[in-house]
């Protein structure tokens, strides 16, 4: 810190101690503050100092991007252009439309939906008007949208980016600000047809970007309720038992049980029940079987549940797509507001261990990190209804991809590759080896331009041929159209190729099809 | 208003009440408080009322998305992808990279770069950690990704949207969320060539939109600048003066000058002098015209600028644009960060004045609401410098294409043509006209998927014939493929033809070509 950082903080210390001092209605008013109220009272005084700061003058500038997130340079958006594409297609070759919401919504609009994570919503300040926060995900603001505009029917898509104030660890593509690839189906249907599509597409999706092996986990919120109540969790503690039962991917079942019994207040054998049925994975049979099961099929959230599990499963066997889904009662999501199916994807390729750094390691095999879940979803049939005034339902099942991750996998990918990333599309440079030939290679190069071709030429009055040269052999342009006092004269370009060398005069009414037919 | 609302506004202004009477230390220091400390005052309550608010229960949810944004919906989400194409082919044709940077940056960013309009910068709550302001800009965060990763040359484009706190009118296109389209050429490059190919991507993306006649405004802040000394405007009001004379284009000169006098204590005579030179327009001639005043050519400045302004129409004149380009004084831009040329793209056609509210009909002739500026930019060779910890300076020229105004006139297009927009790509659907085919609808289904065959299936288990075909004729999808117990016996599939209800039933084998075949 600087001396006028200092400064400030002793100035907001001493604006501290005076109001602590002599301020008792404020301080009456704080011995009842919660928890909250005092975080934001501590960033209030933050503010404070800050603005104090910088009406003081000046203090060393940081160059550097918020917390959390990155810039996308021009390799790295290539790669992003060609995963977006092949998830629009897959989305478009399913029939969905695209929309798009604001980035920010009414506070009020994300209250309530996200449970124990709504920590971590980005709000922006109090500027006079009212309250907004960053969207934390697509859904909420997709049922805001179908409440908002009455939608009953909609199968859409819809990719943007979503703000959680979480730790980062961005060598494992974790950041603040991420992208979602959402693809949901809202309406009223028969049970379990849209929900087996949306695994499809996970299916289709994970299978064309090539990221090697994976998994589809699946369970139904239903069964989980059912298998709470059965093992004697008291129905207040569902929600919070179940954002525990969801860090079973991450934790070992002997510190989940920990946290269930020491911090959520379970008994031990309602714990020790509980660890019996999330060990449990399979397909159909497995269905099959705990239908049989004497206790859970009693219960009617939970044979409801298995119904459905059998009947998305003979759907599934209908897609092709049984050899990647598992049904898993150990997972859980830890999501408010999904009511019935839910799935995770993960991919079994893990990140090398040289890529992530120590205090991402923990809980890593000796291979290295897993890169963990890359898609995720569920059905979620009273979001809508929460918006909407009366209270009308649009039941809803949707998918997530996880694309952040999958870019960090794309980008080591093509670091270790030997085939260069080209990041322009430029299918010709026009040069010269000459002086004072800058007005012929702009006059050309528009004539490209308004050929349709793409085309460059560099900004010197008189660069080297070599310059010219060198720059397409960096940036990857195939061809150069080299103009010189000769071939003015006789109404030519030179057209080069720039790996092989050749140079062949091409007449100048000839040329833009001559480029065509080479960069095709 | 509801009750619990008026509850915590009463106990918000009980709180401000006790706070006054006995909180002298606070009031002390209130008295030597800013104006924008007051405004962070006055959120702050607000915000505590809120959180009161929340406490107590639950008030009337407004469901609505937060003043000036709008969602789009898969209509105008179609109309803008068409238009993206059309520019982003534009900024490939010219050889540019794309790059993304985060919405948000250290608030320190973008501090001091944009004059007066900083007031309109949103702001995130400070939750502990650094405190940051969503973008106003894709310059500014640009010239800091140069600056952060020590580029010296790029061309790159950005599509992102952007964020202002200004006063929205949304029949004209203005929001506070909304899109940028920009392309900067950064680097060290001879004088113009960069600047007239920004110029060229204006006329070209223009042109291609069709969106009628436009003009493309230019001048240069150096040419400004020794105007306002020559005129006898003091040094320290030329940026003041320059956002005044930036009105004149909604503004007539009669309150420009009173505004000059009253408000920013130029003498009479000197916002005469001034009035004078911005009334001139015109092409190379005024730049060679000027060259010749003698005072005007007297100023480094000034004469750098004419220099400057001559070379330009000159490579205009090459690339065919000056049919478009004025040159005009009183084109002034109000950032901070401009130094040499600016320029501005203004649309010739007007909004139907019934689309308009009365309200932003002030200065509408009687034809309707003038659309205004669609694009602009200029040269900052200094901003780039105001981020390197070194101050190294990268010269930086760009246009910014302002999306969402001619997105409005697309839209407004759409509605009043007979054709329609189409929001999906769907090109078969698959149906049945008799009962408990559903296996089999969906088994096909997913064998077109897998053929790479955009389709779809009515998520019913019993759908009517009628009932399909009519999702075909809504959505557009031009071909179904019907299953029957007749057809699955003699393994094809009847196909037909929507607009001309054509049938005929296709070997299943041959399904995937001739759907191939009929939706080129």
């Amino acid at each position: 810190m600087n001396a006028l950082g200092l400064v400030s903080m002793r100035l907001c210390a001493g604006l501290m101690g005076r109001r602590s001092a002599v301020n008792p209605p404020f301080l009456r008013f704080s011995s009842g503050m919660t928890s909250s109220q005092i975080d934001e009272e501590v960033a209030k005084l933050l503010q404070l100092k800050a603005q104090l700061g910088g009406d003081e003058g000046k203090h060393v500038f940081v160059l550097k991007t918020a917390k959390g997130t990155r810039d996308y340079n021009p390799k790295q958006m290539a790669i992003r252009e060609k995963v977006f594409s092949i998830i629009i297609s897959c989305f478009k070759r399913h029939g969905a439309e695209t929309i798009d919401t604001p980035v920010f919504e009414l506070k009020e609009t994300l209250t309530g939906k996200y449970g124990e994570d709504s920590k971590l919503i980005y709000d922006l300040k109090d500027q006079g008007g009212e309250l907004l926060s960053l969207r934390y995900d697509l859904t909420v603001p997709f049922a805001r949208y179908l409440a908002l505009n009455k939608i009953t029917n909609i199968k859409r898509y819809h990719i943007a980016k979503v703000y959680r104030r979480d730790n980062p660890a961005m060598t494992r593509g974790r950041y603040r600000e991420f992208y979602q690839c959402d693809f949901d189906i809202a309406g009223q249907y028969d049970a379990m047809i849209p929900d087996a599509e949306c695994l499809k597409i996970v299916y289709e999706i994970l299978n064309e970007l090539d990221l090697g092996d994976f998994r589809i986990k699946v369970n139904d919120r239903r069964i989980l309720d059912g298998m709470f109540a059965v093992c004697g969790v008291p129905d207040e503690k569902f929600r919070t038992i179940c954002s525990t039962v969801d860090k079973l991917d991450k934790m070992a079942w002997e510190d989940v049980k920990k946290e269930m019994v020491n911090e959520k207040g379970l008994s031990e054998d309602v714990a020790d029940r509980i660890g019996e049925y999330v060990s449990m994975q399979g397909g159909q049979d497995l269905a099959e079987r705990l239908l049989q099961d004497p206790k859970l099929s009693q219960n009617k959230q939970a044979f409801a549940g298995l119904t459905d599990m059998k009947l998305l499963f003979s759907y599934l066997e209908l897609f092709q797509v049984t050899d990647k889904v598992v049904f898993d009662l150990s997972l859980a999501r830890g999501l408010d507001y999904y009511t019935g199916v839910i799935y995770e994807a993960i991919l079994s390729q893990t990140i090398p261990a040289s890529v992530s750094t120590p205090a991402e390691q923990n809980g890593a095999d000796e291979a290295g990190v897993s890169v963990g879940s890359v898609a995720g979803g569920g059905r979620y049939d009273g979001l809508v209804g929460m918006f909407d005034p009366k209270g009308r339902k649009v039941p809803c099942v949707g998918v997530s991809i996880g694309i952040e991750r999958i870019f960090s996998i794309m980008e080591q990918k093509a670091e270790t590759s030997s085939e260069k990333v080209r990041t322009t599309e430029t299918q010709v440079l026009v040069a010269s080896a000459q002086k004072n030939l800058l007005e012929e290679r702009l006059k050309l190069t528009s004539q490209l331009w308004n050929a349709g071709i793409k085309a460059e030429v560099l900004y010197k009055k008189n660069p080297k041929l070599l310059s010219q040269l060198q720059h397409c052999e960096e940036t990857g342009i195939p061809l150069v159209a080299i103009l010189g006092e000769q071939e003015l004269k006789d109404g030519v370009v030179k057209l080069r190729n720039v790996a092989s060398r050749e140079e062949v005069d091409v007449p100048r009414a000839d040329l833009v099809d001559e480029i065509k037919k080479r960069t095709l």
